[in-house]
This record gives structure tokens, sequence and C-alpha cells, in this order.
């Protein structure tokens, strides 16, 4: 299939006008695209606003691409308007499978064939959602996280009828506008962002049901424990880095065992050798030859650089 | 027990030549104390002040206490010396509780009863550790998060013997000293953030057991998606705030059946009109009367700060 180039794309269309599909707005423009977005209903429009409003202070402050404007902005409440013209459109539609399915039906036929279309969705498969879609080989999902105007996170998965080369789009297009994609290997339910997410929250949720926290205990661990961390090195690399010369390894021999405790609710899988070896050799691909001590030096500018931030803006 | 009051503090002593007693004996050096740090063998001296040195770089460029200075560490193979005239002991012995007890037990010989000892121990409890203490009702576990110089959190229990006075003496301490105590209900296996985090860990193996997920696909989506966010707002919070006008109530709610979907191997607690009072009730403790509006725009300048800080240190 042959695509407009990634860089070239000018127009996109935005589709929702919740804060999922009202912070993709934002973030379009200000990254200087033109952006059309459909409402469902005139009367969503207000709100609408509001919410482009709104992350617009936090994108002006982030710092805008050369042209970004808000008067770039169009909205408008037929379908064939939004996407007339569109190079990329962006679905923020309900979280209701017969809603998403009768979209993409009408999409892939007012849509000219190369045009991909992404799907925010966080709870459903593109396999499901592309079902009535006569093209579907262009559509993917590209799911943000909240709020999805300043956290760069887009995870792309396909459905069985997603084409390879859509999927290669996107991850291209979300990289030139300002996001960070992440093409996952399968589908997989909740994606990667949002299950490790909900481990944590489920282990709260155990936490609060049993008396041993409340919930602003649970948010004060995290604030001032792992959270600061994990805004520049994830879980694996800050036990890697943590453990020295030999790194993952040394945490998985070392810590292995402690697996088996009940530290939380959630039973950990068996450590295999080949666990073992996927863990380290990741890390290692991570590291990319990086000695632990530059690893950690530059986590300590970072965390340092954090906390300033963080007691500035407060 | 009449102790010393907790602004009076100034001689530390610091107990074990690892990463945890070497950031702990940095970190009170930073906020201007006189730290005494014993090593078990004089061997490990270039370590120990290595780890000591790394640390203080980062602590200089957060800013020191009014008349901090690493000449004011005292280091000594004598463990009488290091606690002579000490009014707070951090210990950060490893991690083996025969070792443990036996030094509770010279401790509470050797140190006036009114000095409060802490353990940084991560997998032990104060009830096992003060066994052998003759003095147990000032011992309390003060356990803090990696880096232990950077990260704020220390998270206080307490043993079957320990004096509540102790705890509360313990928590004014460390505030007094810089960081972010969180005293526990009760002893639970991995405390409060190490559990939090050992689910998400569990979890993210689980993903890398199963060919879901690599470890870079897993520290990406940490880093872009929930990790910048996780800096300044909890699990609790995030949700409550990003439901609007509803909060967690409309989390608990909407969300609640996706608890029983398979998003992690972790099985959720049923949610019980008790569990949803606690959460709910818990956040709006925590909003104190302030508008979602307000917390969201306080979490969008501070994600603003938090993503300009992490691209400027890199």
């Amino acid at each position: 299939m042959a695509r407009i180039d990634p860089k070239d794309v000018r127009h996109v269309a935005s589709l929702g006008g919740g804060p999922i599909g009202g912070g993709w707005t934002a973030h379009f423009l200000a990254r200087g695209y033109d952006v059309t977005s459909y409402l469902h209903d005139p009367a969503e429009e207000p709100v609408f606003r509001d919410i482009v409003d709104t992350a617009w202070t936090s994108l002006v402050a982030l710092g805008l691409s050369d042209g970004a404007s808000l008067d770039r902005l169009t909205i408008t409440n037929s379908l064939e308007e939004a996407v007339s013209g569109a190079q990329f459109v962006q679905e923020s539609a309900p979280e209701i499978l017969g809603v998403k399915q009768a979209l993409y039906r009408m999409l892939g036929e007012i849509l000219p064939d190369d045009v991909v279309i992404a799907s925010s969705t966080s709870g459903l498969t593109m396999t499901e959602i592309q079902r009535d879609c006569p093209t579907p080989e262009r559509t993917v999902v590209g799911h943000p996280f909240n709020p999805p105007y300043l956290l760069p996170l887009v995870e792309i998965t396909s459905g069985d009828r997603t084409a390879v080369d859509a999927v290669d789009w996107a991850e291209a297009f979300y990289r030139i506008a300002g996001k960070a994609p992440l093409v996952l290997n399968r589908e997989i339910p909740g994606f990667i962002a949002t299950r490790l997410q909900e481990a944590l929250w489920r282990e709260a949720l155990h936490m609060v049901a049993n008396g041993e926290a409340t919930p602003e205990q649970i948010d004060l661990a995290l604030i001032n424990g792992p959270g600061p961390r994990m805004a520049l090195m994830g879980q694996c690399m800050a036990f890697h880095v943590a453990c020295g010369e030999g790194g993952m390894a040394t945490n998985l021999d070392q810590f292995g065992p402690a697996l088996k405790l009940p530290w939380t609710r959630l039973e950990a899988p068996e450590l295999t050798k080949e666990l073992r070896d996927r863990m380290v050799d990741g890390c290692n691909d991570i590291a990319a030859g990086r000695h632990f001590k530059d690893m950690a030096a530059e986590r300590d500018r970072g965390l340092v650089a954090i906390l300033k931030a963080i007691a500035e803006a407060k």
C-alpha cells in the first residue's frame, strides 16, 4: 500500500469529544497540524473547547511546534466533513463495541484506503473493532495514556486483519508527531502499561480492603518512593542498575527466592532459565554497553532534576 | 520515656558499609548532622567512601543544609565508638536475621535506653529483629527506598515490643531530617511501596515469560506512561482526578467490572461497599475540598515541569 510519507502529514482528524479526543486534538494542534475534530452532538462543543483550552496551557508551557495554533482547529458534527482530506484519523469514540464497529464500517467506506485509522481504545481489541470495516488493513490501536496531551506513550496493536505496513506507518507517524509509540508483540488485554498499572492497583485495593493501608498512605508511598524514579527509569533497569556489576542476573539470583514470598497477592511466574535469560539479555540490550555507574549517575541527575522540578512546581 | 527533642539531634550513627548504609550516611551529612559510620571491616572503607562521594554529588545539586560537610563524617570499625554519643542510630547491616539479632542484643546493652534505633531492613520484621534486644521498646523499622539519599520515602513499622512513642519520635525525626516518613498500620511483608512495586514487577515477569513483552518494552511503557505522573500523584488520586466531578466513586462504579477482567494475573479483591467507601472517603480526605479541576491543573503543571526536567537532564 502506497501511503503518504508520515513526515508529510499536515491534516489530522480526531473523532470524539471526550477527554481523550480533546487531549489528542490539543496534542496534534500543538505539534503544528491542522486538526478537524468530530463531535457527535453540537452540544458537546463548550466542554470540548474547555478540554482543549486546558490542555493548551500545558502544551504552551512545554513548547509548541512552529506554526502551531488553536486557530487551526475545525469542529464539525459531520463525520464525512471531519475526515475529508484527513491524512490520519485518531478515533476516540465511546468504549462501546457496537458503536466502534458501526463507525469503522462507515470510515472504511468514506475514507481513502491508504489513510491509517488509529483507535484510542483501552479495553477493546482491534480484531473486534475492525470486524465490519470493509478496509480493515489500515486500522490499528493507538492507545494513549492519561493525560494524553502530556504523557508520551502510545501503545500500538493490530487486529487479525491489520496490515503490517499500517503498524509501521503509525509508529513512524506518532514518533514524528512527538509521541513515544510502543508496538506490542500481540493483542494483550490491557496492553503493557495498563496491565502493570492494574497489577499495582489491585494490590492497592487488597491493602485497603485488609486495613493494611489507606489511599493516602498508598499515594504517599508511591510519590515518595518508586514514583520519581519511574519517571525516568523502568523497573527492569532500576533493578539492573541497583545491582551494580552483576545487574539483572544478580537481582534474579539473589532476590529470585523473594518471588515466592507473600509480598503481593500476585503469584509470580516460575523463574525458569529461559525467563532469567530473557530478563538479563533484555537489560543488557537496553544498557548497550554502558557501565552501571554511568547509568546510576544518569539516573541520579534525572532524579535531582525531577525532585527540584516537583518542589518548584508546588 | 523522655527522649531528646528530635529537633535537637546533632549526631547520628549509621551502621553498615553497603549502598544503603552509605546512602544514609550521605543523606544525614547533607542535612548537616555529624555522622559516625560503622563498617564491619576496615577493607570496606574505599568502596564506602565512593558510595558517599557519589551520593554527595547529587545532594550538593539538590542543595545542602547549613553547615553540611563531608568533614563531619567519622568512620570506625568499633561498634562502641560508632554509637558513642549518637542521638539516633540507623542500622543497615546485612539482611541476615541472626546478624541483626546479635547486633540488636549488643546495641541494647551499649546504647542509652532513650536512643531510638531504626533498621533499614526490607525483608525482616522488627518483631523478629528485636527478639534478643534487652531494650526493644526503642527499636523500629525505618525502611528507605533506593537510592536512599534521593528518594524521600521512609516506611516505619514497629515490632510487638516497640513503644508507640518510639514510632512517633522516629516519624518526627525523619521529617526534620528531610525525609517523608510513612507510619504503617501494621507489620506487613514488603511494607506498602515495595508490595506495590512487587505486584508490578511480578506482572512484568509474567509478560516476559509469556513472550508478551520484552524488558525494554516494559521499561518504555513505564517511563512514557504512568512514570512521570507517579512522581507527583499516586494511583488513587490519579484515578480520582481523572474521573472529574465523580472522582473515585465514578472510577469504581464505572471500572469496577474491569476488576474481573484478566488485565493482570493478580485477582482483585471483591469490590464490597466497605472497600468502595474506604477508597472514596480516602480520596476525598486527600483532596480536602479541592476541586478536581484545580488538582488536574496542579498535576499538569507538575508534569510539564517533570517532562522539561527529564529532557534537560538528558
